[in-house]
């Protein structure tokens, strides 16, 4: 199997989050999406969207979409199941996932950021304010949520697919300036997570594309 | 069960056509959005985030987020599946309904052109144009998708989850101006799904809140 990915992709780090905590070995491969790499003919032969991750199969499948690689890495390796097995539970656990997957992170994704500093004329300081207001919305509800319950995690009592996102989402979020300190049973999940060894693992700074120092 | 929605909203349209292509009855509670119900106290106690769909259950239980909410009535009603059974291919019609539902959808849901609009001083023309933008970016890798198989929708022969994203999507691509001729594959998908009973059920215009005439 292998991984087409970038290290502060937060696309690719969640699905380094599911196969590190399935204990599956992929191959990592990096694409550099600062210099384009995901707009070359390479890539565009594994994905019809300029995007990591891509998953390779052994059969040279490639699957793409983290979320739907997530859910399909869950369904053929039972191991550490990343949905819980109560449908509505699931639902749940899906619907958080999504808050992020869909609400947050394509709206502060790179290509977006680029868009608003071109288009609409703003600097560092107005990218920043952008990413930051879309993050706060939502983790807005996402504390409610993880409030509403005594597990360790959002939702359940061991990582899942929401976690597999959020993680990757706290970290953007420290970067565009957001006050973790304001949504404090997220922080709690986080420094939860970042004690394990798979989500560790999975860290933008300890792939092999990432910068030294 | 109970479906709390706006008649315009596409998360909405996704799940109407979902419970139509199953045949399950839902009572419809219309959300009035322009006249910002969904931030009112009661909708605050059906969803953590100002947003329709919710669907409630007949125990009371709420689900929220569109793509959740089909994922649980796929599972728990097996009638017309919307996820095909083979693993790589409910992946594939995963990460088209992603495509949709993370990729375009949230860029240009009304809240964020609001927020273009107030903070960066767009008018009409300035909002429709960042609206088409992404819907183009997007849907140029859907054309693709659907152009790399013989299927009569996007990856299947009965409609799926895909589908369910992708109908309401080009709703609003028209909306804001973008000419389908430039998307032939998914035109002609588009014209199959609303020539079906369940799709022209689900149609935003023949819904109970929708302006008359």
């Amino acid at each position: 199997m292998k991984l087409y990915g970038y290290w502060r992709s937060s696309a690719s780090y969640r699905v380094r989050i599911a196969l590190a905590l399935k204990g599956i070995e992929a191959e990592y491969i990096a694409v550099n999406l600062r210099e384009g790499e995901h707009f070359s003919p390479s890539h565009a032969k594994r994905n019809a969207q300029p995007f990591v991750p891509v998953l390779e199969l052994e059969d040279g499948t490639k699957l793409t979409q983290s979320t739907a690689i997530i859910e399909y890495l869950d369904a053929e390796y039972g191991q550490a199941a990343l949905l819980p097995a109560d449908p509505v539970l699931r639902a749940q656990v899906r619907a958080a996932a999504s808050i992020i997957s869909a609400d947050i992170a394509p709206i502060q994704n790179l290509r977006v950021l680029k868009y608003i500093r071109a288009e609409y004329e703003q600097d560092d300081a107005g990218v920043k304010s952008w990413a930051a207001h879309w993050i706060r919305e939502s983790f807005k509800a996402l504390e409610q949520i993880a409030s509403s319950n005594d597990k360790p995690f959002l939702l359940t009592d061991t990582p899942s697919l929401a976690e597999c996102c959020l993680i990757p989402q706290i970290y953007n979020a420290r970067r565009f300036g957001v006050d973790m300190d304001d949504f404090p049973v997220l922080k709690q999940i986080d420094e939860r997570c970042l004690g394990l060894t798979a989500f560790q693992k999975a860290l933008p700074e300890t792939q092999p594309d990432a910068p030294e120092g």
